[in-house]
This record gives C-alpha cells, sequence and structure tokens, in this order.
C-alpha cells in the first residue's frame, strides 16, 4: 500500500477514534457520503467557520453576512442554469443494474492505459540506470507514443461529444473500447442520459399544486436574489460584498475521498459586487487575499497552490482554484471566479425585476459584475486536519499522536487536571476551571495518570494542559503544558487567562492576513 | 384592528426594512412560510446560537456539541416513529381544491362560537358597568352556557376521534356543523386521510435501488444514533449531554406567524442521558436551568411562564413548555421533555445494535434514559426581536425606534462614525476602526448628520455609537453614546476596548444564569 494512503487512512480513523467525524447514521451502517460531525469536530468546524466569517465580514467595512434557506423559489435554478444543466452523463449495466458516469467509465479506461505508459518508463528507467534520459524516452519510443496517441484520441473524442451533447456518441465510445462493468465484466449497457444532480422534493400538500423544489446545490444563488434587498437596507455603494456560510446538496454518484466530497456539505461564499470594468482587478485583489487568508493558518506555502483555468464556464472571464496538498495530492480547495452578471442578469430575465444599482459617480443604473470566493468548509477541515495530524517520535524513544492544529481552532484551549482527585486538589482545580469558563471552551478530568491525560488533548490538539498538585494549594501557581513543545512551566494562577488568551485568540491568524 | 396586531406588523416590517429578516427568494414573489435572515438578522441568529452553546457546552463539563447530517439513514425514521405517526389529518374541498387541516376546520368553527360568547359577555359587562360580576354572569348566563357547552362537545368529539384515528367521524363533524371552505362556501369535501409532514427525497441514481430519504424533521434523532459514538470517544459517564444545533424540516399545512412556523427551521437541543430512575429530579433541575437562561436575556420575568403538560405523548413521563408574551400571546418557546428510554430502545430494536451505558456504581448495563431541552430558534429570535423592539416619544417630543437588544446579541457592537469626512476626521476614525476591528463587530460611517446615524444605529441595536470631532484630533478622546440612554460621554480612545467588552461580552449573560 503506498504511504499516502496510509496516511489518509491513519487520518479517517482518528476522525472517528477521537470524536470528529463518525458515518452519518453509523448504526444503520451509514448513508453513503454522509457524515457527521463529533463533539471535537463540531467545535474545529464552528472555529474554521469563526475564522472566516470574521475575516471576511467583520474584518472588511464592505462586506456584510447573510443567512438564506436551502429551500428557495424553484425558478432560482431555472434562472441559475441549474435545472438544465447541472447534470452528470450516466450509463446503466443491464445486467449488474448498477449506475456509473459514462465520462468516468472512459476516464478510468484512459488510466489504466498511462499506467501502462509508466510501467515502460519505470522499466526503462531501471534498464538505463542513472544516464535514463525520460524526456528523450518518452518522445522516441513507440510504445509510450502508441499510449499516449490512444488516450489522446479517447479523450478528445469524449470532450467533443460532452460538449455537443451527443451522449449516443459516449456510448459508441464505450462499446468500441469493449468497457466492461468493472464488477462484474458484463458489456450490456444501456443508452447514456443526463442526470441531474439536485435532489428534488415537495412543498406542501395541496392535492393539484404541490410545488417540486431542490435542495440547493450552492448557496450563492441565495445571495444573489437577496442582492437588492441587502443593498438597499445595508446602504452600501458598490463595491461591497455579501458572505454566507451555509448547508448545500449534490445527488453525486461518484462520492469519495472521506469528507472531500459528501452529498451534503457545507459552503462559504462570498459574492462581491463591483462595477462593470473593474472586475478583473477585484478578481486579482482576492485571490491574494483569500490565499492570504489560508496562508495564514500556518499549515506551510508550499502545501497552496494557484491553478488557473484555462477553460472557462460560459459565465465567467477569469477563474482560478486555490489547491492544497491533501494526503491524496493537490486538490482544489477554494474557487475565485469572476462570475460577470451572468447571474444577476438571468434572475431579472427570470422574475421581471430589475436587479441593478445606481452609480452616483457614473450617474448611471447597471447590473453588477461579480467576483465570487468560494470555499468547501468541509474540504478545509480535511486540509487542516489531514495535515495537523503527526505521530512523533519523542527524545525517549517513545512515541506520541499530536494534532497540531492552530490555537485558534482547537476544539478545547486548556484541559484542567488536577494531578489526583483527593487532598482538594479537584476543588481547587473545579475553582480555576470555573474562574475560566467564561472565557474558553475548556476539558477538565481527573482520572488516570497524568501522561496519559497529556496525550489524549495532544490527539484532539489542545495547545495547553493545566495541571494542579499539592503546591498548588500553597502557592497558587500550576504548570502550564505547551502541546508542541510539551515544555511545562510553573506560573500564578492569576496568569493563567491572559497566557490562554495571548495563544488561542483568532487576532493571531486575524492580524496575519 | 388590534393593537396586538398593529405591533406584529411593525415587527415584520422592521425586520425587512433594517436587514433582520426577508421573505425567501423574494424576488420570485416568495417561498410560503421560508424566510432568509439578512444581514442585521444573519448576526443576531449567530449570537443566539453562541449564546446557547456557550451556555450548554462550554459551562458545563459533561455537555458536549456535535454536528449531525440532515440526511440520515431512512430507518432512523421508522423507529422514531415519523414515519407511521408524524401526520397530519386534511381535508381538501372537491370544488375549490384547496387542502385543510381537517383538526383546524373544526377549532376555527369553534374559536368562532367563542367570539360570540366574548360579545355577550361584553356587552353585559358594558350594560352593568361597575357592578358586572363577570363569573357569576358565565355561570349563570343561558346563552354563553349553550356556547360552552356546544364547544365543548364537539372538541371532546374531535379529541376522541383523533385519538382513535376515526378520521371518517372527523368528516362527519365537519358535515354536521356544516362547516364551508372559508374562501368559497363550497361544502363539498373529500374524506380525511393522514399527510406526513415529512419532507421526501431521492439519494443516488442506481436505476433499482434509489433511496428515500426524508430531510429531518427534527435534530434528536441525529444525537441519538450517535449516542455511543460520542459516549466512548468523548470517556463522558452518565449523567452527560449531548447538544446540537441545526436544521429541520416540515411541511406544514398551515404555517403562519412570520418566522413563528416556518417550514425549514432551527433547533437547539440538548439529550442529557441519565440513569433510569433519575430522569426526573433531572427534568426538574433542567426546567429550571432553561428558564433562567431565558430570564438571563433580561427582557422581564414576567414574559414567561411554564405550561406542564397533562397529556404526554406516549414516550414522555413528564414534560413542559416555556411560554413567552408573543405579540399573538403566549406561546411554546422551548420544550423540556423527559422522554424515558423510548428513543434509544427503538433504535436498538430496529438497528440490532445495543445502545447501553455500562453503569460501574450499579455493575450493570442499561440504556439510558433522557431528559431533552428543545428550543426553536427561529421563535427565539422573534422573541427577543419583537420584544426589545420599541416606538419612544424623547422629551423634546420627537419620537426613535430603538431596538434595546441585550448587547452581547446585538449584531454591531460599536458605530464609528467621524462627524464629517474631512479635516482628516475620517482618518482618524479609521485608526480607530483598525485597531477595534479584531475584538468586536463594527460599523464604519460618514455620510449624513449624526442624528440620524444614531437613529439608525437605534433600530438595528447598536449598543454604542462612538462619534470622532475635530478634538479628538488634538485629545484623543471620543464622544461614546449609550443606545438606551442616549447619555454622550466623553473617553479617551485607549479606553474604547475595554467599555465596549465591558457591556457587550458574553459574560454578562452567562454568568447570570
Amino acid at each position: 500500500m503506498a504511504k499516502q494512503e496510509d496516511v489518509f487512512k491513519k487520518v479517517i480513523s482518528h476522525a472517528k477514534e477521537y470524536g470528529f467525524i463518525f458515518p452519518s447514521s453509523e448504526i444503520y451502517d451509514g448513508l453513503s457520503a454522509v457524515y457527521d460531525y463529533g463533539q471535537n469536530g463540531a467545535e474545529l468546524k464552528n472555529n474554521i467557520k469563526q475564522y472566516w466569517w470574521k475575516a471576511m465580514v467583520q474584518l472588511n467595512e464592505n462586506i456584510v453576512g447573510i443567512d438564506s434557506a436551502i429551500l428557495m423559489h424553484p425558478t432560482t435554478w431555472k434562472a441559475s442554469g441549474h435545472v438544465d444543466a447541472f447534470n452528470d452523463p450516466l450509463i446503466d449495466n443491464k445486467d449488474s443494474k448498477k449506475r456509473f458516469r459514462a465520462d468516468v467509465l472512459v476516464e478510468d479506461y484512459c488510466a489504466k492505459i498511462e499506467d501502462k505508459e509508466n510501467k515502460e518508463i519505470e522499466k526503462a528507467a531501471k534498464r538505463f540506470g542513472e544516464s535514463f534520459d525520460k524526456e528523450q524516452f518518452v518522445a522516441t519510443n513507440p510504445k509510450v507514443l502508441e499510449y499516449r496517441a490512444k488516450r489522446e484520441v479517447i479523450l478528445s473524442r469524449l470532450a467533443k461529444s460532452l460538449e455537443n451533447e451527443d451522449l449516443a456518441d459516449v456510448k459508441a465510445l464505450i462499446e468500441e473500447l469493449e468497457i466492461a462493468d468493472p464488477d462484474t465484466g458484463s458489456k450490456n449497457w444501456t443508452e447514456v442520459r443526463q442526470f441531474n444532480l439536485m435532489f428534488g422534493t415537495k412543498l406542501g400538500a395541496s392535492a393539484d399544486s404541490a410545488m417540486d423544489l431542490y435542495l440547493r446545490p450552492e448557496t450563492a444563488q441565495g445571495i444573489f436574489v437577496n442582492f437588492l434587498n441587502v443593498q438597499k437596507t445595508s446602504r452600501h455603494r458598490l463595491p461591497f460584498g455579501i458572505a454566507q456560510i451555509g448547508k448545500a446538496f449534490r445527488n453525486e454518484i461518484v462520492a469519495r475521498q472521506f469528507i472531500f466530497r459528501m452529498r451534503e456539505f457545507e459552503q462559504m461564499e462570498m459574492q462581491f459586487f463591483v462595477a462593470p470594468g473593474t472586475e478583473l482587478e477585484f478578481y486579482e485583489q482576492w485571490k491574494q487575499k483569500r490565499l492570504n487568508w489560508h496562508l495564514a493558518l500556518g499549515l506551510g506555502d508550499e502545501n497552496y497552490r494557484f491553478h488557473d483555468h484555462e477553460k472557462l464556464a460560459h459565465y465567467a472571464n477569469a477563474a482560478a482554484d486555490i489547491e492544497f496538498n491533501f494526503p491524496f495530492g493537490f486538490k482544489e480547495l477554494e474557487g475565485i471566479h469572476s462570475r460577470t452578471d451572468f447571474d444577476l442578469k438571468a434572475h431579472e430575465e427570470f422574475s421581471g425585476r430589475k436587479l441593478q444599482f445606481f452609480d452616483p459617480e457614473r450617474n448611471e443604473n447597471y447590473v453588477p459584475y461579480v467576483v465570487e470566493t468560494s470555499v468547501g468548509l468541509d474540504r478545509l477541515f480535511l486540509s487542516i486536519f489531514s495535515h495537523c495530524l503527526k505521530d512523533e517520535v519523542l527524545e525517549d524513544g517513545s512515541e506520541r499522536t499530536v494534532l497540531s492544529l492552530p490555537p485558534a481552532l482547537a476544539p478545547i484551549k486548556a484541559a484542567i487536571l488536577p494531578l489526583m482527585k483527593k487532598d482538594g486538589l479537584a476543588e481547587y482545580a473545579e475553582k480555576i476551571f470555573n474562574d475560566l469558563k467564561y472565557d474558553f471552551n475548556l476539558f477538565y478530568e481527573e482520572k488516570d495518570a497524568i501522561g496519559k491525560r497529556y496525550r489524549r488533548q495532544d490527539a484532539i490538539g489542545t495547545p495547553y494542559c493545566i495541571t494542579i498538585d499539592h503546591d498548588s494549594l500553597t502557592d497558587h501557581t500550576v504548570t502550564i503544558r505547551d502541546r508542541d513543545t510539551m515544555q511545562q512551566e510553573r506560573v500564578p494562577v492569576s496568569e493563567l487567562r491572559r497566557i490562554i488568551d495571548e495563544k488561542t485568540s483568532f487576532r493571531n491568524l486575524l492580524s496575519k492576513i
């Protein structure tokens, strides 16, 4: 098994074992691609949300936050294009009755060709040793050239068929390539059909007029339909932004990689409304601002990179991803999109209402242009959690697992640990707990050896362990142990609030952006 | 129009005009009984959530919080009883094609009788003046007695029919009373049928095996199915609690009273797991604790009351509501329920997994009993918002609208207002904004007369307005205006952080519980 896979397995099992993430409805054998956040996961997720909200809404005088409903008027999704075009091409195997994404079947076929290609290259590298010139080999070896050409032909035909919505040709391609159901080997396929990714439901119970609704597949449209209400009641002029955190739902056929791609997930989106013609300047600004927000977490600048889109969606005139180095490689974490006036114009058309701003400087009405920043909260959680989870070998040869979360995001800020329950230590510890509990989320534990208790706090990312011993009763000092250095220091009880606040405050992150 | 209705209309229009609550998808003429929270509403709602979460999770060492998904395995709802019994009795009018709640039609009929009864009493009160003895009149007047008797007969028959699921008799009752469609007058009714209130959807796209799912109608079941995962990974012993805030959905036929009863709403629930036999003691404790939590908001003790349930749900052995004095009268705000071991036992049965706790003191395994506290976040929002909204006549005869929110809940903690933009006042104000923005959600505004700007902040509940004038530039003092007293005080800029923190910190609420 590859090392990356080991790391990812450890991430998933640690997340469950320490109360971060459980499979949804696990007692009923779970619900595919849906997860629940446990007691530590809920706190970590809330803290990530707060970091985003504070950075976007609180630090920017011209950004406000809203909270729109998951259920929206269905015409919203006609206007946005989701009813007509938010599809995956699916194909059923008639024998196994299993359904697949037709494009993924073809892509997987090509991935197998690529595997063969890589094996040829590896073989040659082994044979030639240090003198191996990979570039030259790839450019001249007939087998490799043949594999490459074959892949190219297949993938470009697939792309063209999908673009032209020629689903019959996608099926023809699958049959020509003799692609079989990977589980059963059957090649008995149905036609390829488009399948909409939105979850549907019905509102109301009036016999004739139950309304077909969708669970929103993105939060952005909740911002667009509220644009004018927010602009007018907040009295903001352009440029200004509307931010939102909320659930979205996609009926993914292939949902995998733990919480990276879920059917129920959470987005943190901000739409920045600007004057036409100024959008690319703000697009560049937001790319940089959002990258800085990620970098302030301190997970290592080398783990982030931009991926500028060459092929743009029909509504965009610029788009880039911020990618993160996940345990399974660099993948999209956040998207920054210059969406032009596409969405607001579409809602104007479908609603018959003007969604315009009167610009006193230009002395004209216009539909604003939009620059969007959109980050997946769950994959952000995964990026932070997986990066911070470390197995360390200590100087004495023993091992520990530590979750080195940015302290502002840690579920528990400090654990209050009386060395033992008796002799009044527990009572003294309770006093400290009660004194600090209004300011920090604390944990209290009086059982087990202190070393064991430290390890458990390391494993959930608690920055500080505060130990109360017999001396505490007389000199009113305690030891405070740092999660990362494992150094212990004796400090006056009266200093605890200041010390914990200094290290765990959101200021530490926000002031770095 | 009654005064209460005026107050409620003002609440709804103020909520929209000042960016608290907008009808969902308003540009598409809205979605019935679904609302969006605007820029000030989202902040107020977030602050209410934080107050609850801090009070429940942070202040109690034996309560943890989770965040489970809206989509759950469908067997969850078989076990909980929602698939079979979460119904409303509905009836269609064949002419108008409109659907009604059969029980509400009968109740509305009785309400009309009650109106007549009240008119008799009012008439008599007028005639007899001060000598009127209401009690005696009601006990002896033949008309009043007749009305009362009639109502009683109807309502007790309705209750009995519903209890016995004798829907044919509910229809018979409607026909005997000659109840007509209130809009069209038609008495041409269908049979009465049970209609399940859960929203349905389908997961996955496999031809044969798409799974019927529900949008959760309550968050509690997400806690029950995770009970063992949380208990084991948090290592808590009984008694301990699991708290959760999240969306729930009910396909209400009659959804009304603004955000009081919505189809998409948010709950804040806590399940406290206890040893069998101790549940009623904890039930009493939680009743009192939850009331104290509400009272700490300072909206007036007289606006809250308990309503102990006499008729209990089949799973409960004690239940009470905390009711609040809404603009439309005392209504349920929160429920406290002693749910016995009903839910966990049902999940044991349907999942085949043991959901038990080994009690080292009793040296036995058992299914814990549960005491639940369940508050509707949106109606809590409405209780606070409607109570705090006041029209005041000032000493000089002018009027103002002020939203006297508890400062910790206010969307904006302080507005930074340079008296004018020029002369460097705006720059100085920006400096103050930048210095305080890491600690508080602030608002900045430099346009319009200062009095107008104060009024706008009063209307959204901002506790402090900080005005920068020419003196500020030289003596580094500003005026700070208190929302409630409207008193202004000159203070050093260096004192602002302390002053704002003292008044707006959650400590003020939490320490009162």
